[in-house]
């Protein structure tokens, strides 16, 4: 047997298995490209999903004021309770309660950004060896979280063709006794997809068939296009227990803010008191969210005007109808235009570009030609895309545009090139 | 074997074994108290450990005026990078550089708390099934992140007697092959004890014979009373690696806005580049703190002039003076004066308080007699003690303390009691 207290002599610090699996897929791609851009052309990033990086889509000044107020009160300067201030949490039921979907403050968890709500959601359902399901492509988080704590994660796959609706025969296939939740992310990072009503209501079918809890990332909530209509999951079932996730990251354009909250909606009482007090348990190990932030929210989200989601929707769709009409002439892209978010995906053919292996390849060069960088999906487990960030300003946008069709008219081969062709 | 994609056809949710398994030990034992205040008499909370609660210690007026600022620039609504911005970490690193502990900003992380700075430490450096060493009495959250991710905690001894210094051969005693690292707190919560010199140098000797890392918790560093001084750990030792967690909550009056960091103090590369990483890699599950607040942070270090910090350290050692003068000569209680942080411990001669259990049952019955609530130190894993916070008005310091000498008398026995004479 092992010598008690037996320790060896000397300094062997290594991290814990925990922070090695702890990936962040977006940051092992990028930080593995040869990023160098073309030094007679200004770089445009087109891959930052950070709707404030170009000062064109500030937030509203009433949210800003509302901020300044909490400072001023110095009512917001102690600690709140983990799960957030009752009047805060109250405030934020207000705003999503709707008949079909009713709310109240017990049914509300304040958390730092929407990140931590998607955690503390994954945490509160799973254990190491469970699985749950994600979108592919679907946002990298998930994976990060699910792994980081020894969840599995299986992807089921979306359907480019029908506008990156589920595939919802895959995701059955994909259900085991071991899966502990389904996620969803309506509206879409990086589709840009906004799943109809009928939709969800299949996906809704599906999960109480099979007596699946799910995760609703709608951080992008509302965020839709004029004529487009956005339901919030929750509003479509009375019996499918849905922990919905949101915050004010991107409809409210403060993404550094760091608030973010996770929605309850359990009218069968599936959860019970269980989840719910396994949740408050969680928000006790880094207690939550700033209170400034906490303070500000009622007002925040009483008197934001109408107009400013309007003209931000607006700017985003006109955005993505410019880089959507530009592309859709370029020989080899097939971009799909998106209803909501702030994203566009850009089909790649990629036996058309010889000498190009996949999407990596492509927008390592699409940099090092034309200083144009677009995130390739292999970072949400879906090859041969990129993504376009629609935040950036409009000319930018159509400069952007203008070089990847350069770049591609100069790479496209109208004649599918196989290895064979290539060798004589 | 088992069929692939069986499920059973019913709702059957229940919390994860880390949900369960979170505990906060304050909020149990609390919770578990009849707190019923004698109607006669206003309540009085000397338990919160939240200096802002009684509003008479407000933070200093440039730290708002940095925070508004913050706010009014629109540079701070973005992303910053997970472990914080440059320039931030720079401003802390600056603060707190010194040439025998130098720092700079890549040896900051700064994080959602000093909260989530003990949790990324504590998970950076240890796997489940590993072992990390926590001083008794002491802060509840060690464990609680511990117990929640499988780590076990191992508990040293504090000495009441040598004003809670470590028990050091304690301390080695419980050194094995699977400890990971060393909590030190230092000033402590919850015994307001500060560590001279030349007992720092005992531990930090200890550590480096055993190759052992130490978290250093100094939240409370610099908050000693006039007239003592305090050393920050890494200031004493070159060659042990030592993580010290931080954060604005307690020496700036602000524990809600949540910034907190993470200084490492690495000299002989033991920590490598890995646990660095392994730290940046565990910061991308939520991203950090809140913008505004990193922001204002570089503000907030060099302008908060000094007479606000010294007039915070003369109130706390003036109000627990009063405190200690009162209480010691209260029959059966035994006050521990403190040195710093913002507590002071209490003894209480349990045997010779017939019929009061132990401090659970005594604090208990000082609310529902006087009206007084003061934290057991069960919480802490030490039990027959009471902790009383000295952020409290003096007004209200010194009305307490009347009640809690009326409450003894009236309950104090000289003679020993045991259960035979009861008896008879
Ligand atoms: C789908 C999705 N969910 C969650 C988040 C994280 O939001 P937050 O910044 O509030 O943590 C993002 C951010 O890009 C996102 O795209
Ligand atoms: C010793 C100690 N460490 C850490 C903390 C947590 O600090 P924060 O509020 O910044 O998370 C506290 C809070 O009471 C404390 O007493």
């Amino acid at each position: 047997p092992a010598k008690v207290n037996s320790r060896r002599q000397r300094w062997d610090v290594r991290p814990s298995e925990m922070a090695n699996k702890t990936c962040n897929p977006i940051r092992d791609i990028v930080d593995g490209m040869k990023l160098t851009p073309n030094p007679e052309k200004a770089m445009i990033a087109l891959s930052i999903g950070d709707p404030t990086v170009f000062g064109n889509l500030p937030t509203d000044a009433c949210v800003l004021q509302a901020l300044k107020e909490a400072v001023e009160s110095q009512r917001y300067n102690g600690y709140a309770p983990s799960i957030g201030y009752q009047k805060s949490r109250e405030a934020v039921a207000n705003y999503y309660n709707s008949p079909l979907a009713p709310l109240e403050a017990k049914d509300v968890v304040l958390t730092s950004g929407c990140s931590q709500a998607i955690e503390l959601c994954i945490s509160v359902l799973s254990n190491p060896g469970d699985n749950i399901l994600i979108p592919r492509p679907g946002f990298s988080l998930y994976k990060t979280i699910a792994v980081s704590i020894g969840v599995h994660v299986k992807l089921y796959n979306l359907l480019p063709e029908r506008s990156w609706e589920v595939d919802l025969e895959h995701l059955e296939s994909l259900v085991d006794e071991k899966t502990t939740c389904l996620v969803l992310t309506n509206p879409s990072n990086p589709c840009g997809s906004v799943f109809n009503k009928e939709h969800l209501e299949g996906i809704l079918k599906l999960a109480s068939k099979h007596c699946l809890p799910i995760l609703a990332d709608e951080i992008y909530g509302d965020m839709v296009f004029p004529g487009c209509t956005y339901n919030s999951l929750a509003t479509l079932s009375s019996d499918v227990p849905i922990l919905s996730c949101g915050g004010l990251a991107k409809r409210w354009l403060v993404p550094g803010w760091r608030m973010g909250w996770i929605l309850i909606h359990d009218r069968n009482n599936v959860f019970g008191t269980e989840i719910r007090q396994g949740l408050v348990k969680l928000t006790q190990l880094i207690l939550g969210a700033c209170t400034l932030v906490q303070g500000a929210l009622e007002s925040i989200l009483q008197n934001t005007p109408q107009h400013f989601y309007d003209s931000t929707t607006s700017f985003l769709k006109a955005n993505a109808e410019i880089c959507f009409n530009e592309l859709s002439t370029v020989p080899g892209l097939t971009p799909i235009m998106p209803s909501g978010a702030m994203y566009i995906m850009v089909g790649i053919d990629i036996d058309h570009f010889p000498g190009i292996d996949n999407d990596v390849d492509f927008t390592e060069r699409l940099v090092t030609e034309q200083s144009v960088f677009c995130l390739p999906t292999t970072a949400f487990d879906f090859p041969n895309y990129f993504r376009i960030v629609v935040t950036v300003p409009a000319e930018m946008m159509v400069e952007a545009c203008g070089r990847i069709r350069e770049f591609c008219l100069q790479h496209y081969q109208p004649h599918r090139v196989d290895s064979s062709e290539l060798d004589q």
